[in-house]
């Protein structure tokens, strides 16, 4: 097998740490494989060079922040590369330009271009355990770019579909994906297995496991990923498409809900007292689309007395932006106010099994009731449900929902 | 002009250090210059992260090294140039695979192949200050190597000879060539220029001003050099061919001697009681130098009674393999015992006016019999003579030598 398997900063902030991995990825190569080990800046080097940086500039050159902030991957594989060597097994550091990882010469949010895989297989072709830089790439003119941060899952996504790996293993502090956060739902299960679609409802939401990028990549190339944590030996959670997903005892099919998540990063503005009359809505959101702030729910009461109110939700750091805009176009819009509250949270359900048992959302619904939370606003989708909620019910919130679906499903 | 200019670690070693260089590189550019900036790593950046892999290996490969140590000049030339364009200025930094420095494939001690200059050029077309990484290269296969430790000066010097530039700048912690460490000898005079082959002599002895592989590609290229200090406007010492060196009043054609050198990591051994016959010195030296170890002063006495001795000055990091190698061979050099003494220093003069000034040797051991200093050897060469004496009268001996040379050409 060709295995990936990507570690974090934190699963390689120091030497033991480095050693543990190290020790990992030599099981799977010793089991016969060949490894490519896609790595992260050790810890919170990343911050502590933004931090020299920022020493001298507070407007820094995205060009040179490249070239400063890559160097942090290239010590951690050079680094597991010296600790593969102590362990007695055969391994090359390279860097993205050594390994080919060519992107747009757009610094500090490249994309992948292609992969020359040349150099990383004649590596494993000489038993080379290969571990590459994760986060970074070079343009056409060689020099560095990266991707964004936490860009590195995407990094070993990119690789393992370039070089047609049987399965992306992404190491992590967790052992796996949650039907809820386990530091805020207590009866939070593991799930064994699933679909891209599902988490990338989840990650969106504010599950923050895996990077999106990396899931949309793993999914147009029907890459097999493998969300587990370094720390332990525990199995972890598969990411993979719908169709190859088992009828196990332990999987999602078994449940209506695949996860719980909540996002506080979201605001509630309503534009109240509109003409109901066509084109209100239009007027507002191209505004909006205008000044490139984008909008989650919408929600439109139904006209009465030729007025009615338009509420939406957008992401805190586009409040301010959004509110003087509409509030300079009152006229325009035909508006008689603007109202906005930033103490709200989104708490979603997701879950293929949603499609087909209509019960779901009167459930949430139910569930939300008993504990005295009221609703301001509700969005659907295929495989998902999200109530925007007070921002102070959201853990209670989230407790409840979760405890619904996941307690019902394990009956 | 076309300028380059190198600064080590200890001038770029925080945010304020690499401000002071900027400030400085931007009067250059200012004046109309083109200006090619080398770069070491920051203060003691090198070091940590050779102290980083000794946490993992005492056995670290030497290719995974020049990926680790790699970083660090990295890191200084993205924080020059951002310091660059915070100052105004158009800047952009490379490393050596960016500008093109091409070397073998021997890790931490590679050597220079060419410069394919054509990236630097174009940077320099378009007005940019060129910020280069010295101390590193890249080999064929793309993967960075490393010239040995403290070789950014020659890389300036490399970059200087390769992009035919008018000037090379190194800028250090001291403001130019002394006629003795300033720090020993109270009188030590700074020189306004020396040539070359002086400043290798002085560079051998242990004058830690210049790397000597920077002065010999100097000479070899014929580049002018000027040490001068990071830290002061101070003229500092020009470095060039003895033909271009001009007779006025401070120059160093006033003086029999330009410089007063010690030496202090040197051992003596002396192979005792020889047979006077052909060849021994032969089996002596050819048995160091298969194990790799090389002698400086060498001193044959006269033969007596058919026995004779040989001493040598190695340095002593060689000392035990020697002792070892020797007394492993007594039959076969026919010899009675190896003694040795590694309390020992080597004082130096050394002036191109000396092979015309007979008095010098004289000179020189009159101040050190004034001072009840005893000489143990004696090696002389065209522009240069070392005394092997004890090392408690190293600095003694070196401030009587200085005075009597130096006092008397001011005369």
């Amino acid at each position: 097998m060709l295995i990936v398997q990507k570690y974090g900063g934190s699963s390689v902030a120091n030497a033991e740490r480095v050693f543990n991995c190290a020790r990992r990825i030599s099981e799977s190569y010793k089991a016969g494989n060949s490894v490519v080990v896609v790595l992260s800046a050790q810890g919170r080097t990343t911050n502590e060079l933004i931090a020299k940086a920022s020493e001298i500039t507070d407007e820094p050159s995205k060009r040179e922040m490249d070239m400063l902030l890559t160097t942090g991957e290239q010590q951690s594989v050079a680094l597991m590369a010296l600790a593969l060597h102590k362990l007695g097994f055969p391994a090359i550091s390279l860097n993205a330009g050594q390994a080919g990882i060519m992107t747009t010469s757009t610094h500090q949010n490249a994309r992948f271009k292609r992969i020359e895989t040349d150099r990383i297989l004649s590596e494993l072709d000489k038993k080379n355990i290969v571990v590459v830089t994760g986060f970074q790439g070079v343009d056409k003119y060689g020099d560095p770019t990266t991707l964004g941060r936490g860009a590195s899952d995407t990094s070993a996504v990119a690789l393992a579909a370039s070089l047609n790996a049987d399965i992306c293993e992404i190491y992590t502090d967790v052992d796996g994906v949650y039907t809820a956060d386990p530091r805020v739902v207590k009866n939070a299960v593991k799930l064994d297995e699933i679909s891209y679609d599902e988490m990338l409802e989840l990650a969106s939401l504010g599950a923050k496991v895996l990077q999106n990028r990396s899931v949309e990549l793993a999914k147009k190339y029907n890459v097999k990923l493998v969300v587990r944590s370094s720390m332990t030996d525990a199995e972890g959670t598969q990411v993979m498409a719908r169709e190859f997903i088992k009828k196990g005892e332990t999987n999602v099919e078994n449940m209506f809900v695949n996860g719980v998540a909540i996002d506080k990063d979201v605001s509630r503005i309503s534009a109240v007292g509109l003409k109901d009359e066509p084109g209100t809505a239009f007027k507002i959101f191209s505004l909006l689309a205008k000044n490139k702030i984008s909008v989650d729910i919408i929600l439109q009461s139904i006209g009465r007395n030729n007025s009615k109110d338009i509420s939406f939700t957008i992401a805190k750091v586009n409040l301010n932006d959004a509110l003087r805009v509409l509030n300079e176009n009152l006229g325009s819009i035909g508006c008689e106010h603007i109202s906005h509250d930033d103490k709200v949270a989104k708490l979603s359900v997701v879950g293929a099994g949603m499609a087909t048992n209509p019960g779901v959302a009167s459930m949430m619904f139910e569930a939300l009731y008993n504990e005295g939370i009221n609703i301001n606003m509700i969005s659907t989708s295929e495989i998902k449900i999200s109530c925007l909620i007070d921002e102070a019910d959201a853990e209670r919130g989230m407790n409840a929902v979760h405890d619904k679906f996941i307690r019902q499903a394990s009956k």
